[in-house]
């Protein structure tokens, strides 16, 4: 008797879509560890720290579906598929995103797929790169005096294409944060020349709150030659307004500008 | 000599300034509770969850620093002093701030006031309330097909005036999230109505993620009707976009709405 209800408990399907943050592993919250220690599965992302693994079961199986960059191993369909199997046969599935679920991750998606197959499914928020990956550069997103609003867009549509909301954005007084934008920075630097904003203040930051953290410090004519300089790639994000001027490399560089704005 | 060490280590002056999240107190992250757990002090604001303060060694001094609506308890000025006169005289200090410490939260000028006297200080990203209470309300900021960005505002400038920022923002196709705008929602559904989005949704959450969390969901023309009704007051974030048609109350009201649409 009790060997089946033990057995029923387990398989009772759910799903919790987890965010595990920007890569520091000690920036997942309490919530997102409690659901992995329930997890019989736990489902991976490329971005996901592998540190937050050891909070599941030994026991669980871990899976990675990550997508390489231009080679998508798993499609969203397989994701979504993956998800509902694994529930119904083994019971409470972690789907560990990095980041935040719900911020370009297309959790809404995988919710939705796991209710339109009754799986009870809930989203736990994780901290999302596009406002604590700056912070921990020290650029705060707002800023009294700099910035009453912050604008987050992503580089790379479901087309391919830069989103339409970056032309509205380099318009805007808003810090403007590009995630999944890095392969198109000259693209993007083009778009705020073209607003007349050749000397507003830009970030780019690879691999933030991690060991491989790197960055590149410059304004809209610059930035292109500054992440060439400091070698960073995928994954960035890039921070666009004059919050970045709070940044100490910004501090320092700033005559030099200010020489060149004269010039 | 054992006991001069000791002194000397206690009073080594640092602050951390560190992000409580929107609510929920399993919405701290590890790092947040790390810091804490050092704390010979911590100063913490109104929209902070205390049950975080038990984080904190019993010998911490906690002390309250919260504004009350209208009533500014303590100013920005005062807090910064407190800040670095706790971290000369006790050591390790913990401000601990509602939701992240940079959105809106004046966390920079706490850590640049704390540098201009010498005092190490770093910063703890929080769960942003702007981005993890529509997602526990199951409202994505980004939903392909509907929203390719979102865009954070403050209800309520340093001139008490409502941002600039709010009539761009309120032109682009951004979901548009406002915090500290409650008290001017009627003003804020005007701008929208102007641009001639009546019928885009609209989502009002009052203390999300709490046990007192409440929601109205509606349209641009009824949103202040449906907050009335259901007795919402701050603290409230509201939520402007096509992405808050995703909420299942949404969703069931969508017949009535299409009517009036129509009619």
């Amino acid at each position: 008797m009790s060997h089946l209800t033990n057995d029923k408990a387990v398989k009772e399907p759910r799903i919790t879509l987890v965010g595990a943050g920007p890569g520091d592993a000690d920036l997942i919250t309490v919530k997102a560890i409690k659901a992995l220690k329930t997890a019989n599965v736990v489902l991976y992302d490329a971005l996901v720290n592998e540190e937050l693994l050891e909070y599941a079961p030994q026991t669980a199986t871990k899976v990675y579906v990550g997508k390489r960059s231009g080679d998508h191993t798993f499609s969203q369909d397989a994701v979504n598929k993956l998800l509902v199997d694994y529930a119904v046969n083994y019971g409470h599935v972690v789907r560990l995103k990095g980041g935040d679920p719900f911020v370009f991750g297309r959790g809404f998606e995988e919710l939705d797929y796991a209710a339109s197959c009754n799986i009870p499914a809930t989203v736990i928020p994780g901290i999302s790169s596009a406002i604590g990956v700056p912070e921990l550069q020290n650029i705060p997103v707002t800023h009294r005096g700099l910035s009453e609003s912050f604008w987050v867009v992503t580089g790379t549509t479901s087309s391919g294409k830069i989103s339409n909301d970056l032309y509205e954005a380099a318009r805007s007084k808003a810090t403007v944060v590009v995630l999944m934008g890095i392969h198109k920075l000259a693209e993007i630097a083009e778009i705020f020349k073209k607003e007349g904003k050749n000397n507003l203040p830009v970030a780019v930051i690879q691999s933030g709150t991690t060991a491989n953290e790197k960055v590149a410090i410059g304004i809209v004519d610059t930035i292109v030659d500054a992440v060439a300089e400091n070698n960073i790639t995928s994954p960035a994000l890039i921070v666009l307004g004059e919050v970045v001027s709070l940044h100490p490399k910004f501090q320092l560089s700033k005559e030099f500008y200010d020489i060149i704005a004269e010039g």
